[in-house]
């Protein structure tokens, strides 16, 4: 039972949707209770530059999905980021979380040395499988999760730490 | 060239505390260009009930530290949590780098299995070595770099998503 791409990745992907789930029950509960249009939440934000909730969740679909297309031949599905509600984003999930439960255990074996394009406008780098996984993914993939969980709790939802952990038994 | 404990663990935390000392220049800069007092991003938080931008690399430092102290017999440092300004915590880095640094790469050789018991409260969970570092530690660390960025951007400081990210060749 060693360490492999598939192990460090996908189930890791799988627990974090079920915890964006949870964060998005209790917005929604949050906003019922105090009446508040949950569009607020939706569209909530850090900062005037950086992505509201909606756009978290979005860009955690990509770069999750985005792993199995470049370390595999598999082709993940395309979602043009037009959720317009929370239950729009549950959808998102739910094809996400379907998606990436296709793939199979096996599926990222030997992807460690395959080389990975990643583009930022203009600047272009290359990097290995292991390497686009530990630098680039898993810090963007935690990135987007808690931000996600730091906006509703900036906007008062009753979220704490172990809500971001969730279950570990 | 395959995947180990040591691969997925320490590399990166190393490279999380190059890219909060990077935060901590680009905090430092704006307090001095803006003639703000720098305790105050120092002390700056999302929400009430959240830690603030110092107790964020505070727990970043116990968070990787206590990966070497749980899985390995080797004794990490301890640091009493009174940083009282920036220069402060860029020496709790430096010593908790210095200490990820002194950590051998066998070192973590065949603690997938290792049974860990974490304490939250009255609660109690014991989890093996692998899931110890995939459901807990890599969330965990990231969701305090990622919160201590939050809380800059959220208060003006101009950092952005690639300087969460890093160098990436």
């Amino acid at each position: 039972m060693s360490l492999s791409m598939y192990k460090i990745t996908v189930p890791a992907f799988i627990r974090g949707f079920s915890i964006l789930s949870s964060l998005i029950d209790k917005a929604e509960a949050f906003a019922a209770e105090k009446k508040i249009d949950p569009a607020i939440l939706f569209n909530a934000r850090l900062a005037p530059d950086m992505l509201p909730f909606s756009g978290q969740i979005q860009r955690v679909s990509d770069t999750s999905k985005g792993v199995v297309a470049r370390l595999t031949t598999i082709e993940a599905p395309r979602f043009p980021d037009d959720e317009a509600d929370f239950s729009q984003l549950r959808d998102r999930i739910a094809k996400t979380v379907a998606f990436l439960e296709s793939v199979d255990t096996s599926a990222l074996d030997g992807s460690e040395s395959k080389k990975v394009t990643l583009k930022f406008g203009k600047m272009e780098v290359t990097l290995s499988g292991e390497d686009y996984i530990l630098k680039f993914v898993l810090p963007n993939f935690y990135f987007h999760v808690t931000t996600a969980q730091n906006i509703l709790r900036h906007n008062g939802v009753p979220v704490g730490k172990l809500d971001y952990i969730g279950a570990l038994s």
